[in-house]
């Protein structure tokens, strides 16, 4: 057996690759020579007892690299946490068992649940490539995953994670499929169930291609990076919580999946029912209410999607022991009037508050689905839920039982305003026919949503209205000029952003 | 109109990231801040009239980098190539139109020609991210092109690259579909076909997923990274050339999709096709011979598929002016002795210089193409292409054709050995009934070929081969002893990699 030192000294890169571990090597290190390692080669860096499989940079020139040293990007340095001095070794990796799983996939076969557990282990130990997620997520979209395919994605996405026990009490849960900017009913909704006595433990994601997820607008009035035993705490407390799923590992294989599913920009009905069901069983969920918005630029665009969607829903419900409402919603324009988690923020607050000019369709969508959800439980069920609902709110027990939960996570703050605006004025007269939902939700994002959380939109017509040359239809909020400016510019230059019709009288 | 400064000075990361730009920026640069970008980001970097679309990479410690100054990876410098002391602008890219035309094919439509078109014309400027990339691969795979599609995409792949224009004279060529190590039939090939005097400019790939290409190992034997000129140049006195093809940007946009397909290590049918027709009709070729090697472990695993690989190749030669002849062969077992660059060139070189032990299977396939490709011709069919190419090579014409077309590329090298040697021996005793292409070739790979020229495999047993215990089955030759290790210790732990089957007297 020959003897080879494939060792290096350790140094932090500081380079934050967002998530993927990557290695810097000199060319001519005595590493990359002896194991023949090139650029983007995959290598197993190990330390002790810790590992991590790294994409491979070469330096080619310059030296702010010494010799006998490689440094690691900040996710890899993370996993690895070397102490000053460690030598690591670096050799090439198995084959990610999974890969031949994945190559079926994309050929078009049907996965079994051992080809789907061996999938989600190896995107759990970071043994895949970017680009492997990527054929992964791709060969399952559209609706490419058959039921009993998605039956078994989500049992191996919640058997990687941790399931919350709340012994026999039936808790509840609600979940948006998204895709309707502004649509953030779930502050209001957790606060009117709670206020009911009902058990809501909610956990909701940040945005993945949307300006905002409600992790993202809850974060603006109160902590939302709560551990297991503090969502405990103030659920016990409060009866719910609004908290960030991502902090509690219930499905932490979707995380990594998901910051592949972002620059792409599109996901899949058997992913997203595997991504949302598989979060609800590890919350420790039993009746559960989906909210489907549908419109012609909305995540789901017509009815037979969303009867396709709502059949993969309730059939992986069903296989996991989830009682599931499915709940249309018309998903045809934006909803209430702030874009962007600090704008949308206002919003909530303006429906809990009972403010005058607070949006009536986000009030009236809220007080829907928390009805849907008394409906759910036998104890309310009789009295009508949707009536039950409004007196939680109109008597202000909803807002206080909001306070109540903000505080219990550490706090209520009143949302901020943003450094610059810029208002966007209509070019013709008539009526307001149309929003897209879609350019709407990347204008916001241009302004730098949800990353700067008092950037986005502020609407300032409504789909129905009236419309004269000049009026303002939305306003820009950024946090900083060039993004203030990208926006705008973008937003003036798309003529289907707004419809309006001329008038016929 | 508001003035945002939006410049740094560049320097030289020296970092290789095979071909992708990147660019790295510290997190607290003004740029980053007023622009809002963040880890991941796509930057449009503007030097007067160059651009270059790059993956933003954060700094967010250390301080190789001095303040108000970018870095860039070596592929963006050498796009921007700039003088020292130059200031880039950077800014949000306006979205690539074809992200669309992507998503629909993940989505299952069928696209048309102008969607095509955006997407090679956004490849070749680098517009799209590798996950992108990744995407639109995945979305080709198996058999999701059709055949109008197939058309489609070979004519935006030909029409984004240079065309070779030989006036009325008829050109030959040759292709084979791969997947069987060791067939290195085109050097000699296409010596005897120009030593009939037919007109042969022979361009060829390096390796995708295997252990050599045709110019991996054509490279050991004489320079192949000929411009259009030398080609020219070579073919008009020599009838042929065998020469590197992605030096002559006859399919530029194949090259940057193979730095993809690599790494997944799939790729499909119509992919396939549309990158070996559009590179033939780039090349001005009429008469193309097609070599389809079949067989359980080759990359057409049964006569199915390749009769529909057969179809698909001649619907698409129909629609784009060439006449096909589609040649199954025998793709059981790798052909020859050697396998990896340096090694295939050893067997190259004994069949054309008719040495005693040179191997009979490659000579045999040899002459099998060579004749098809002479009865392509009116002014050969006649006299039998087959006997017509025995008598070119056993008479010596074919070696010095190639001895001269090498001289004419700009001098022939004598292949070398490898550094290092380790043989693999039987544990069985028996009939050696099959070897695993697959495992061969990764072997090959693992052992350091096609990167290391002098890398690979020489098999020291055939398939009907009576072999002992102890017997040995193969040589692997490495350049390190890290990568000999390696490629000896995958192939002991492969049971399945040669079958020896007990002999029943």
């Amino acid at each position: 057996m020959i003897e080879i030192d494939n060792t290096l000294s350790l140094s932090r890169a500081g380079i934050d690759t967002y998530r993927q571990p990557v290695v810097f090597m000199r060319e001519d290190c005595h590493v990359c020579r002896a194991e023949g390692f090139a650029a983007l080669t995959r290598i197993e860096v190990t330390l002790g007892d810790r590992s991590v499989i790294a994409t491979l940079n070469v330096l080619t020139e310059g030296d702010w690299l010494p010799e006998d040293t490689a440094a690691l990007s900040e996710e890899a340095w993370s996993v690895l946490n070397p102490e000053p001095g460690d030598r690591a070794s670096f050799t090439h990796p198995e084959p990610p068992a999974s890969v031949s799983a994945i190559r079926a996939k994309v050929y078009g076969d049907a996965l079994e649940q051992d080809q789907f557990d061996a999938i989600i282990r190896d995107v759990l130990d970071r043994r895949l490539s970017d680009l492997d997620l990527a054929a992964f997520i791709t060969a399952c979209a559209g609706d490419r995953l058959s039921i009993p395919e998605t039956i078994a994605l989500t049992r191996s996405m919640q058997a990687a994670g941790t399931t919350l026990d709340w012994g026999s009490t039936a808790i509840y849960d609600k979940h948006c499929v998204g895709g309707l900017p502004g649509n953030r009913t779930t502050p209001i909704v957790v606060s009117i169930v709670a206020a009911a006595g009902l058990m809501i433990p909610k956990t909701s994601s940040r945005a993945i291609t949307s300006p905002a997820g409600t992790a993202d607008t809850m974060e603006v009035m109160a902590p939302v990076s709560l551990d297991a035993a503090t969502l405990r705490r103030v659920v016990e407390a409060e009866c719910g919580c609004i908290a960030w799923g991502g902090n509690l590992a219930l499905s932490p294989a979707d995380d990594v999946l998901i910051r592949i599913e972002r620059p792409l920009d599109f996901d899949s009905d058997g992913q997203l029912v595997a991504s949302v069901l598989s979060k609800k069983a590890a919350v420790g969920a039993k009746r559960v209410l989906i909210d489907v918005p549908v419109g012609p630029t909305a995540k789901v665009r017509s009815a037979e999607t969303a009867r396709a969607l709502e059949q993969r829903l309730c059939a992986v419900g069903d296989a996991i022991g989830l009682t599931l409402s499915i709940h249309q919603s018309d998903g045809t324009a934006p909803v209430g009037r702030g874009i962007g988690p600090a704008l949308e923020a206002q919003d909530v607050l303006a429906v809990l508050r009972r403010d005058e000019g607070a949006p009536a369709d986000l009030r009236d969508r809220a007080l829907d689905l928390a009805g849907a959800l008394l409906d759910l439980a036998p104890e309310t069920r009789e009295a009508g839920g949707r009536a039950a609902a409004a007196r939680l709110l109109d008597s202000g027990r909803a807002e206080a039982k909001f306070m109540a939960i903000c505080e219990a996570q550490g706090g209520f703050s009143e949302p901020g305003e943003a450094r610059y605006h810029a208002v966007v004025t209509s070019r013709a007269a008539g009526r307001l026919a149309a929003m897209d939902n879609r350019r709407i939700a990347r204008t916001a994002k241009l302004a730098g949503a949800p990353r700067q959380k008092l950037a986005g939109l502020r609407l300032l017509a409504r789909v129905g209205d009236r419309i004269d040359i000049g009026r303002p239809l939305f306003e820009i909020h950024a946090e900083t000029l060039g993004e203030l400016e990208y926006a705008r510019s973008y937003a003036e230059a798309q003529c289907g952003l707004c419809t309006i019709e001329e008038d016929r009288e």
